[in-house]
């Protein structure tokens, strides 16, 4: 049975001008979309990315992917509002009939000392052998030497994509794919070279947000990725090929 | 360096004949014993159980440690009442200087066909490394064949008993230990043949509450194991050897 990761991004599920505030209109529809597609026979992993819940309180607290913190009430304000937000996704997929269930990094996850993530997917894996849908999020982990850091949503997809053997990887964003110069969508990318001179090198771009990081990313993928808007969610998961094909295999 | 496994039993914590509802006075008092003696040298997870956050949710929808749900919304108001009574203990331990973060067994554990469960340690491990207090709960957690089913606090202690090699384990319940024939608290037992006559066959006991099968995991464990009521928390942190001593090895 193919395994589905579908993240969707901070800013397309919530208004990132407001704290802690979901953009109700654009949120409803991609999860009407994963409804209508859930009752196939796959098994889907939902990913989301924490925008105006998790970024302000970790910008409160000088909390990144880099930088820690050792104190716990701090990190977990950060962990609590991706909580809440976590809630507001679980909670509208069951309305819409999705067997959803919240997985919460800060309970699993682990970094070394040099950055490496562990993320055990014992029981997301379980989850979906039961035809649950687990729901993670971007969060706080643990982090050798610094405390508490940041995972990102798209560190949780490349982490999951290899555990659970994924055939497939979707990141919903606000953009409706990777642009080229004159901003049109670019079809396919097989090696970051096709790419270089329009996405700059990806040293320059930070972990969390920049797509030349992102790509590259998700080259290294043992499955094709797609980067596409939020229009394109229910497409890609009846099996087509919207946005951005990024398989560098 | 030194880890403790601390239990605190949900009908020492909760008002176990009102729903929802915190034994405040005990909880408070549990948790000024652990934050007394916090600034040690020592590594402390703490695990709670559910009390009338948990049993009452778990009751309505008739899912036990064997019996499962398929349904993930059932399950969630489980798992979110517990996740409401974390937070209070959390909160707590912060408000005494306690660096505590939550863990949700729900994102960490599975059970295989045969109710055997895998709770990998990564982020509790990590999190007392950094000198963080991990406070785990009991929970729903997913099960081959069963959906979902309870995870005891004290399967969890088990557990990470054996994972994190800890040294010495304490269960605070709402006796002062385990008691003979006149009431009396026995202060050590070896082995179940000890305790037998007492306690009778362990078989006969539900798996989340009996004493004897308690008694018969504890004697199992790698460490010596506490059983012992609310006011002897703090002895217990301290080294002593308060209520009932229970080492198989």
């Amino acid at each position: 049975m193919e395994t589905t990761i579908l993240k969707l991004g901070g800013s397309v599920i919530t208004d990132k001008d407001s704290p802690e505030t979901v953009d109700d209109a654009s949120l409803n529809s991609v999860l009407d979309a994963v409804a209508t597609t859930s009752d196939t026979d796959g098994r889907l992993v939902v990913v989301h990315g924490g925008g105006s819940f998790g970024h302000v309180h970790a910008a409160e607290h000088g909390v990144s992917t880099t930088d820690g913190t050792h104190e716990a009430a701090a990190a977990n304000q950060i962990h609590a509002a991706m909580k809440r937000l976590n809630r507001q996704v679980v909670d509208r997929l069951h309305d819409r009939g999705v067997e959803a269930l919240p997985v919460h990094p800060l309970s699993v996850a682990a970094r070394d000392e040099r950055g490496k993530l562990s993320l055990p997917a014992t029981a997301a894996a379980g989850l979906l052998d039961e035809d649950f849908v687990p729901v993670l999020h971007g969060d706080v982990i643990v982090h050798a030497g610094e405390g508490l850091t940041v995972l990102s949503g798209d560190e949780i997809v490349t982490s999951l994509a290899d555990s659970l053997n994924a055939n497939r990887v979707g990141l919903c964003s606000t953009v409706p794919g990777v642009l080229d110069e004159d901003d049109a969508v670019i079809e396919e990318i097989r090696s970051f070279k096709d790419v270089e001179s329009v996405l700059g090198a990806s040293e320059s771009t930070d972990v969390s947000g920049g797509m030349a990081g992102k790509v590259r990313e998700l080259l290294s993928l043992g499955a094709p990725a797609h980067i596409f808007g939020p229009e394109a969610v229910e497409a890609f998961l009846d099996g087509d090929d919207p946005g951005t094909r990024i398989d560098g295999r």
